[in-house]
């Protein structure tokens, strides 16, 4: 590679919290620019997610729809959710699959993890394919509506091309397990 | 489909903005679940942005070399903007090609829309093909440091496996291009 770090090297000036949430937190720096101007960055701070896709024992993938208030829309994606303080990716990837789905998974293989939106956010989705399922009890958290269904892949590509399934770590998830 | 939008919808109670910034908006809602109690949704608010696959006349793929400072990393991805206010996504994808490469597209095709982080923010990406480049002036913004570099798509592979292409929206922008 013709570039090292140090080309487009950032230094941190001023740092200022502005929110404190519930999922996130809210911050805007100062930095100077490799050209000795300053820029400001506002920064989202986001604990971490894992996303799963999960893979029945006849070969079917479960996805779980519901209303995503900040698109005003009901989505149908992979199972999904936010790292609890101090808690492993894969243990979340196994207590959300089963909070979502009601299925404990044998097999748990990490396919990736991505940065859905570096421009703005540092959050990190873990990527994981779940198989070897046992169904157990479900346990949505308390202000989660959350529908479980069942998919072939051909009816999964299917909804990929026309826009059903259109959030991008769905769309990475299901690339990567090779659906 | 089972479920119809009506079994999962949320009604807005309070709406309370937090933050007006330069690229982004935050504020917090007081909703009414369906189970009739309420919770608080923190909503990031986006203009929208493009992702861009340019493809070379040989067949190479342009990416561009960044400081992402929310990830404090050095990133390679496929080249991305956001929308100006007013901007339709096929200008604004014309637009950041040239600025963040230096080309322009003949023949440009859309392959996706879709939400980066529907969970806390409405960030729509657009999803364009460039073909058909020409060499025009390179115009970055005034705080953008940015390296062009072009690669086969059997070096972009290796890359999206060693993880050294990382972001949500290049995943998928290059797996729609059949990269």
């Amino acid at each position: 590679m013709p570039h090292t770090k140090t080309d487009f090297h950032e230094t941190l000036i001023n740092s200022t919290r502005l929110f404190e949430g519930k999922i996130i937190n809210l911050r805007r720096d100062e930095v100077m620019l490799p050209n000795g101007k300053t820029g400001t960055r506002e920064v989202v701070e986001h604990p971490g997610a894992v996303a799963i896709v999960p893979i029945t024992n006849d070969g079917r993938v479960i996805l779980v729809r519901q209303f995503r208030h900040p698109v005003q829309q009901v989505m149908l994606e992979v199972p999904a959710g936010k790292l609890d303080p101090g808690e492993r990716p894969e243990a979340c990837a196994l207590r959300e699959l089963a909070e979502e789905t009601g299925f404990v998974a044998n097999n748990l293989r990490k396919l990736t993890a991505m940065y859905t939106t570096p421009g703005f956010s540092n959050e990190v989705i873990h990527v994981y394919l779940a198989e070897g399922l046992v169904e157990s009890d479900k346990q949505p958290d308390e202000d989660e509506f959350i529908n479980t269904e069942t998919y072939t892949s051909e009816q999964i590509r299917e909804m990929i091309i026309s826009g059903e399934i259109c959030d991008a770590k769905s769309l990475v998830a299901l690339y990567l397990a090779g659906i």
